[in-house]
Parts: structure tokens; C-alpha cells; sequence
């Protein structure tokens, strides 16, 4: 007898790294710069166990807090997210409207249905080589075919997307690109950042294309990292602030990442036709996210505490970057390529020409052996046959590791480096 | 220029009772028995301010619960779940491990996942003839055909299920079939309860068919409402204890109806193949539901607080139940056939034949002009070629509504019914 299962659930990949997960819990003295896990010293406990008392002190905030809401999120929350939006973004307010906000069960759930009301199976999303692997897991399960476009450290190489567009409209496929996606704060897992010169050159890029695609091709801005940044006055604006960003940008935000992800929330902004598509779909999955932790949020972001709790986070993943640069510069050898983040949770680390760092080389064995884990970069690269997948990259993440854990994690993985390279 | 969304985007219809909740915010005086909300009167505000404040009191209990967790759910939710509804089912254990419970946001994001996983666009489900109308959402989002089953109070009509196999075997059509979804507890729309007997004859079916369909026919067991029932102590097993059960139930429960829909958490027990493509599937909807929340009802749970709470709120909506079952012997005409239920949130009226309780009709306008608003139960049947769509159902909630506006609802909807039956 065959198996019942649609050819999305036959073909659905477990996670990359589900057994490097496994690998970490099987050997207790295992020292994990794998994990993207955020820092537990800085999660809210005494601010949520404060806010979330006030909203369950009475009946008259407790009740709706408790009960159903609306499918696109609540009205509060939404406005909120649409003026910290705005605020972030230096005022602009070309595209910030409450309108246009989707409240999400985290932004990993916002991109998975913008896939399903974009794509059908064998369309084409473009990537950034190396890119967010679950975003890759999405795509390998709905079918969705991916080209990397070469990441530079101020975003994606212009020319190489100009050419991929090209090379797809020369071999008639472009009308089956629906997107280009883009992680464009302290990008997972290179730690790059997109200039916002380079998202106008992109959406322009984009929309010269359009009229051989026949359709729309958007730009999915994930900004899931944006408010990990260590210089907090710095902030790069989003493409939402770009002229026709109303048209074509859907941007993917998170409160996972800067408030906690155990009151997993997310948001996008969308343009119609895929804001109200999307908002069906949601409807369809959950008819809302639980109005709760979106309660919670809004308190946090109304009083300020938000903000205030934000500011300590990227204090503490600053000093922790701070700790694994050092500790880089004291223990790697000079010859491997090390990006260094402005934010975020990773560094991005590439050992020299022809040397692999992936899952069956020397150096991940000779690392496992030293008690020492990184996500091997080759799981973030799109399967894409225009190109062999680069196997030369580690992502070191600062996010969950102490710092004695770091300084030690890192002299570890020198050592090997050292001997290997 | 064309649109880019893809076949769902652009197929995804809007919700059928939009419509219906936006009526009733634009007209405050009215009466809605339409609404299948919970009753905001027994949301556990104290209880959960109580439960969270001794989550939050410490770091120790309070990081893991703001933290990312594993995709299935918490290993403590998942074992807490299978003893509850081992409990539930009289102790057996046939098919109640944890290891097979999947923790989700709420019932509905199981039963989507499990349609991706099971069907592919153009497959068939089968359906209760009336059914859950999201469900048929759905299906209608994601191209999967429905043939409607009659129901009958104990459950549906096996002659019937049996002429409908038969029927789709003849045609060639068994191979498309993935499953029959059952609301077996206070169904919604009907309040109808599917006995064992049923149920164990339904299995034994859809097993002889298999066959002829080259794979598995999974039997979907919602028990949404299952824990609503008036009288504590006579609860129906789940179709978890028969036999073979543990190879062909998808069983979906839920917190969010007995605890409080803003926390929302619901929960799957499911065979293989079918559990590992859902988890995976899950893994990229969004790699696990809220922790929060998960510590929330496992400290429910295992305080004993739940059962008391589900106590209370069962006495609760008996009361209002039996109100609503007054208000109808004293204001329905005869002619209209009423279903009572004996839990849940809904009971189900019938008009005479060939009258029709549909949007359109006089009688759904009358209603309208007099301020009370119900669900047609012309929502709740799939779009069915083999059939002509009953209008004569009348789906009426008295879960969200007070007493006193039971009553009156009732009175209003009762002077209609006796003016046009």
C-alpha cells in the first residue's frame, strides 16, 4: 500500500540542522556557537511577569486578552507596530499604516503564507547566497525553485542579480519569479547589512523586469535582526521608506528576536494583493494570532519598557560580539576571512580558497572532536545548479553562549584552524 | 499586467461569516446568536495571572518559558496531554503516547497542516453533511474537492458513507480520497455527538476501502468541543481506543474552547507517516507554538486548576443552554425542528421543508430587520456537486451571549419564525 501523503508532505526535508541540535544535547561539554537562540540573561521575565499583571489585574483587561480577536491582529498592536515602524525609519511614513500590518505568530509564520499566496510549485524566488536556511526548508517543501544571488558585506551584488534576471528572461523563466528575498539587518547567517542605497537599486532592478515577468516581482525585506544593532543611532532604513515601496515591498518584522521568542510574535507589512491573500490564508491557519501575547506586546511598546528593554539587549550583544572579535583576532589564523557584525547574533567566518568547513570536512570533525559546534555555511545555500554550493563558510553565533563559553568555543576552534588551514 | 499570487493566493476566498461579524458591529443593538466566541464571563483571568505570576517569579522557570522551545511542543505540555485525554478516554492508552502529541496554535493550525500533509489540489475529503465551515475554508483554499455525508444525531449516516465510497470507487475517484473529517463531539454546527458504535463501524469502513484506494483513508477526529459537555461524567470515548486506531486516527483537541481562546493552544495526536510530515511542516509554519503559553496550560494542568476551571465552565454554559432550550419551547413554532445539544456552544434548528433559513431568505432578513442574527446553515455544507445545499438550518449560539439576551434573541427570532413558518 502506498503512503496517503501529498507530494508537499512526501517532499518536505527534516531541518538541516535538527541533528547538529541532537549532536549539542548528546555531548554535555559540548560548547555550541551553532545555536541562533537568543541570550537567556536578557529575556523579560520580571517586565513580562509586571505587564502581563497589569493586563489580568480585571476582568475589563483581562477578558478580551483571554478571548478571540480579529484574524489581521489587534487594532492596538498594529497601530503600535505601524508608528515603531515609522519611528525606527526616521519618520518616514510613506508606507507605515496600521492598515497594512499583519500580527503573525512570529515572522517565520508571515513568510511561509507570503510563499503560499505567491508561489505555486516550481516558481522562482530569488536569494541571497548564503541566506536564512529555514527560508530554504520553506521553499525545498512547497517546491519553489531558488537562485543565489552573491552576497556582498552592503548587500546583494547588483550586477550578479542584474544577470540572474537576465539569464532568467533569456531562457523564458522569469515569469515564474515571484520574488527576490532579502534578510537585510545583520543578515543570518554572514551578519551582512543592506545599504539603503542598495535596496533603491534593487526595487528599480526589480521593476525593470516586471514587464517581461508579466507580473509583479516583489522585494521580502526580513528584518529580523534590525533591532539587534550595537550602535543604536545608526539605523539603515527599510525599503518601506523607498518611492513605490507601497507597491511591491512586503516587509517580514519580528518581537521573537528583541522581546523574546517564547511570546512568539511577528508582523508584516504587505501590499495588496498579497496583504488581503495573506490575511485570508492566516484566517485559514489560525484566524489570528492568541490575543494575549499581543496584549503583552502592546503594553510593552506603549509604556516604553519596550524600548527601555531593547536598549539592554543590544548592550549585551554588543559586549558579546566585543568578546568573540577578540577572541577571534587573538586565536584565528590570519588567513580566514572573518565578517564581522555591526549587530545581530552572528559572525561570519570563510577559511581560505579550496579548504571546506562543511558537515563531512576535517575541520567540522576535528571541531566536533574539540568539543566545539558552528553551523557548517553550506547548509545556507540555496540548491541551485547554476552554481556549485560554497562550502567554505562557518556561522559563529554570540546569541545563546556565555562569554567564558565564547572566549573558550573560539580558542577551541583556533586550535583546529591552526593545525587544518 | 497580471497579478503574481499564485493558484491559492488568487483561489482563497474570503471568510463566509466576515460579512456576518461585520453586520453585527455596525448594528449595537443587536442580538447575535451567530458568534461561536466563548463566554467572556468564564475566561480564567485570576487563574492565568495566578499561574504566570508563578512562571515569571524566577528566572529559573521564567527564561525556558520566554525562550524558543522544540517544534513539537513542550516534552511536559506533550506527556500532560496524552495523561488528560488518557484520563478522558476511561484510562485506555491504546493510542495516547506522547511521543505522537503535537502541540499547536490552536486546533485549526493542526487540521491545516494535516491537509497539506494528506492532499495534494484535486484530492477529496469527506465530510459531515453539515460541517465546521473554516474547515471547508480550508479545502476551498487549497483546491481539495468535498462530498458531504449525512448526518444524523448519533453521527453520520454509515448507509450513506458506504453509497458515497462506493460511489467515488466506482468512479476511480477512491485514489483522491485522504480522509473523512469528523466534529464528533457537540458538532459544529449541530451539537450532534458521534457515538463509539459509530465510530468503531466508520474505522471498519473506511479500512475495507483502502484497498481499492491504494493507501490509507485517515478517519480526522475533531473533538473541538469535547470538553463542553453538560454532563461531567458520561463522556464518549475517542475513536483513540478502538482498534487500528493508532494507525488511521488524526485526532485534534484543543485548550482554547475550555481554557481561554487568547491563549491559544491546541494539540494533535497522529500516526505515521503523518505525524513526521506535520511536524515538519511545522517546523517551517513557525518551529513551534509559544512557550509561554505551553507553561501557561501545562501549570493548569498539572496544579488540577483546568479541571476545576472546565468544571465551572461546563456549569456555565449548561445554564445558558437551558435557557435557550426554554426560550425556544416558548417562542419556536412547532414546525421547526431543534436539535438540543447536550455540550458545546450551538444548537441547530431546521425550518419545514422547502424553507430556507439561507442569507437570502425572508426569513434571515426578517430576523436582520428585528436585531438577531444566527449563522445559515447553508455555511456549512460543502460545495458538493452531488447534492443540492440544504437551506434550512439555522446554526444558534449560546456561547457568547448573555442569558438575558438568549432570551430575547430567542423571543425576536421566535415571533419571525411564527410569522413566516
Amino acid at each position: 500500500m502506498k503512503t496517503a501523503l501529498s507530494a508537499l508532505g512526501r517532499r518536505t526535508a527534516p531541518p538541516p540542522i535538527s541533528w547538529l541540535m541532537k549532536t549539542a544535547l548528546s555531548r554535555p561539554k559540548l560548547i555550541s556557537l551553532a545555536a541562533g537562540f537568543t541570550d537567556n540573561a536578557t529575556l523579560p521575565v520580571e517586565l513580562s511577569r509586571e505587564l502581563l499583571n497589569g493586563i489580568l489585574r480585571s476582568p475589563k483587561t483581562g477578558q478580551p486578552a483571554l478571548q478571540y480577536g480579529i484574524t489581521a491582529g489587534e487594532t492596538n498592536l498594529r497601530t503600535l507596530t505601524a508608528r515603531h515602524l515609522q519611528k525606527l525609519d526616521g519618520g518616514h511614513d510613506r508606507a507605515h499604516s496600521p492598515e497594512r500590518v499583519l500580527i503573525t505568530g512570529g515572522s517565520q509564520q508571515l513568510l511561509y503564507m507570503t510563499l503560499e499566496a505567491l508561489c505555486d510549485d516550481g516558481d522562482i524566488v530569488l536569494v541571497e547566497d548564503p541566506t536564512y536556511f529555514v527560508f530554504l526548508s520553506i521553499l525545498q517543501s512547497r517546491g519553489i525553485k531558488a537562485h543565489g544571488v552573491k552576497l556582498e558585506r552592503d548587500g546583494v551584488d547588483l550586477a550578479h542579480l542584474e544577470s540572474v534576471l537576465e539569464r532568467l528572461k533569456k531562457s523564458g523563466e522569469l515569469r515564474r519569479v515571484k520574488a527576490l528575498y532579502l534578510v537585510t539587518y545583520f543578515q543570518n547567517p554572514t551578519g551582512a547589512t543592506t545599504t539603503l542605497a542598495k535596496k533603491r537599486a534593487v526595487l528599480k532592478l526589480l521593476k525593470q523586469y516586471e514587464r517581461a515577468a508579466g507580473h509583479p516581482i516583489y522585494l521580502v525585506e526580513d528584518a529580523a535582526y534590525r533591532e539587534l544593532r550595537f550602535d543604536h543611532g545608526n539605523d539603515v532604513p527599510t525599503a518601506l521608506t523607498l518611492p513605490g515601496a507601497k507597491e511591491r515591498v512586503i516587509y517580514a518584522g519580528t518581537y521573537s528576536k528583541p522581546y523574546a521568542p517564547g511570546a512568539r510574535l511577528g508582523f508584516g507589512i504587505l501590499p495588496e494583493p498579497v496583504y488581503t491573500a495573506v490575511l485570508r490564508i492566516k484566517g485559514n491557519h489560525d484566524f489570528g494570532s492568541a490575543n494575549l501575547l499581543q496584549q503583552l506586546l502592546a503594553r510593552a511598546l506603549e509604556t516604553g519598557r519596550y524600548d527601555r528593554h531593547v536598549a539592554k539587549v543590544q548592550k549585551n550583544y554588543a559586549r558579546k560580539a566585543a568578546v568573540m572579535k577578540r577572541a577571534i583576532a587573538e586565536h584565528f589564523p590570519p588567513s580566514v576571512e572573518v565578517w564581522e557584525a555591526g549587530g545581530g547574533l552572528y559572525f561570519w567566518a570563510r577559511l581560505p580558497k579550496g579548504m571546506s568547513a562543511g558537515v563531512k570536512s576535517k575541520v567540522f570533525q576535528a571541531a566536533l572532536k574539540s568539543d566545539v559546534l558552528y553551523v557548517p555555511g553550506e547548509l545556507c545555500y540555496a540548491d541551485d545548479p547554476w552554481r556549485r554550493q560554497p562550502v567554505d563558510g562557518m556561522r559563529l553565533s554570540f546569541g545563546s553562549a556565555s562569554e567564558a563559553n565564547i572566549r573558550e568555543g573560539i580558542k577551541r576552534l583556533g586550535a583546529v584552524l591552526r593545525k587544518l588551514v
